[in-house]
């Protein structure tokens, strides 16, 4: 199936368009017309190898929102039409411990990935959202609420359940005492989920300018992370804290805000801190350092589903898919409320361009 | 009440008898001759003044065993007669959500500890278990069971319960994976009382002699730390890792044998580790890093009644309370197996030779 995308071809040049095979639909697999691609800053990453592992061409894109055009014979569950999601992985093990409890993220053998992995029944390389469709196996597509903005929705599927998986492990609810580390793309949907779940929620930030914008997200107030007044009386507050800052930073100054039995949660940075983690305020608090990675897929189906429920969608910036350079290069400078998304109809004028 | 006991009068001066008064019993005190004395790490770092805090002299001594002399008219838990325990803390403000949930160790204002506290009734200081008696209130008195070696039940009333308390909080039974770093005085009961819920136990060791005695102790294998092969086989195997080093260690080496959700609890070593903590292997893995400190009272007696009905107790070397100076210098060298439990009918010789 041919299909026409945007890729990367090296990192230092921008995108460009990509007509590309997609594989013949197999029983099992849901073809879907891609309408909403959300831009994650791993699709950043990823085209300019900051990890040093990128392959090229790359279609990246992860945050998929599409309608289904036609089902292989073994699909039950979606029918042509259906308002789709996909997000970070399109295929697992399904029968190692991680899989058959749900987690498939830590697939034994390592999920196969939107973009960027191998296909593990025909060995050719998955390409990802920012293209016109995409053909994903029926266990791997989210059902998409009736009623939910389409362009919104599409973040939800990484950012959203990067940061519902650890409200949920760590059981928030009313009652509990959330804070939200960084206010971006997985910051904002940390704040408004956990709101939703019924927590009371602080924002850290380290600048004073964002308080009226995380307050209209769900804050019940703001912190100056700089301001060791405000800091010390937080102390002991917080029975999790979502660590989204995506670079390198100091844990040391938020361990102190924890509760007894509390855990900062690490989701946006994955790399050597630039400090001496100092094991005291872990075993005098009871606290704990943690990380999360994205979200299995029946909890991000929960995680659509309580969206849909509460009428929860990322705050977006559409854009056209021509506009992706411009629009990393914004992100890397912040300057998104608060997440980019692509118009996938902007490529038929690309193709009537081309 | 005057009491005999054997103090530290200076950070570089041996211990020495000390006679000092210990409060008036008042109405919920429970008045108990002490039997035994385990010697903790903490013993010695207090008496040496390695947290620059000492205030002296010090009466060391928090696994305290000891019979029941009397109670106060409000102690209806104790009689004369019974064999009790007292562990780190004698007392709490009792009403902040760490007392009210069980979690003493936690409390909002501090507990008050066996020694080196300010009681929080008559601001007296507070003398630990190296004495002939001691008065604790009985919210902080805990029941032996019948039959135990109570020598060897004394190290349970800190090393004991400090890693029960992870091993619960973390739901270790049967089925669970659990390691443990070190095989010291805590290391030691680690095995024992994971072995005792039913887990399959690894111990960690940077020595392959400890093998035969690891085996008896509760380890099904034992795994050099410093062998990379050894190391890459258990790659994802455990879910809890109980972490009992009690210097500067890396941690980087053992995190890719965590479990995805899996946990390294650090029961043992309070301050800067000398590595910059890579967040990958949390986020990627879900895994956490964690501490944990003693435990509460009402788990401390179900560990002590766990280990009543499974037959454990610390492997214990009984001395005299005059050889305390030799039994640190030992102890720095680690060599003691597993815990120096102090004869408290020794200090009855004292009396006699002054």
């Amino acid at each position: 199936m041919n299909v026409l995308g945007y890729a990367a071809y090296a990192a230092d040049a921008p995108l460009a368009p990509f007509r590309f095979e997609r594989r013949t639909p197999r029983h099992d697999d849901v073809v879907i017309d891609i309408l909403y691609c959300g831009v994650c800053h791993t699709d950043l990453h990823q085209v300019r190898n900051h990890r040093g592992a990128s392959r090229y061409p790359i279609v990246p894109g992860h945050e998929v929102i599409g309608r289904v055009r036609s089902v292989g014979p073994a699909v039950t569950r979606f029918k042509p039409g259906d308002t789709v999601g996909v997000g970070c992985m399109v295929d697992s093990c399904r029968h190692c411990v991680a899989c058959e409890s749900g987690h498939e993220q830590h697939c034994a053998t390592s999920p196969t990935f939107t973009y960027g992995s191998t296909d593990r029944h025909d060995q050719t390389r998955t390409f990802g959202g920012y293209s016109e469709s995409i053909i994903v196996s029926d266990g791997f597509v989210l059902r998409v609420p009736e009623g939910m903005d389409l362009a919104g929705a599409a973040p939800l599927l990484c950012a959203g359940i990067t940061t519902w998986a650890p409200l949920r492990r760590w059981q928030v609810g009313p009652g509990s005492r959330v804070a939200v580390m960084g206010l971006g793309g997985l910051g904002h949907m940390a704040l408004k989920l956990a709101k939703g779940l019924g927590a009371d929620v602080t924002l850290f930030t380290r600048s004073s300018g964002k308080e009226a914008d995380a307050r209209r997200l769900g804050a019940d107030r703001v912190v100056i992370s700089t301001d060791a007044a405000q800091m010390a009386a937080c102390a002991g507050r917080f029975d999790l804290i979502i660590d989204t800052v995506p670079y390198v930073h100091a844990l040391t100054p938020y361990l102190p805000t924890l509760s007894f039995d509390g855990t900062l949660v690490l989701v946006g940075y994955m790399g050597a801190l630039d400090e001496q983690l100092n094991t005291a305020p872990l075993v005098y608090g009871g606290r704990a350092v943690a990380g999360s990675f994205i979200g299995g897929v029946a909890e991000t189906q929960e995680m659509l589903d309580f969206c849909g429920q509460h009428g929860i969608s990322s705050d977006v910036e559409v854009i056209r898919v021509q506009q992706i350079d411009e629009a990393y290069e914004r992100m890397l400078k912040s300057d998104v409320k608060y997440r980019f998304v692509i118009d996938m109809s902007s490529l038929k004028s690309q193709e009537l361009d081309a």
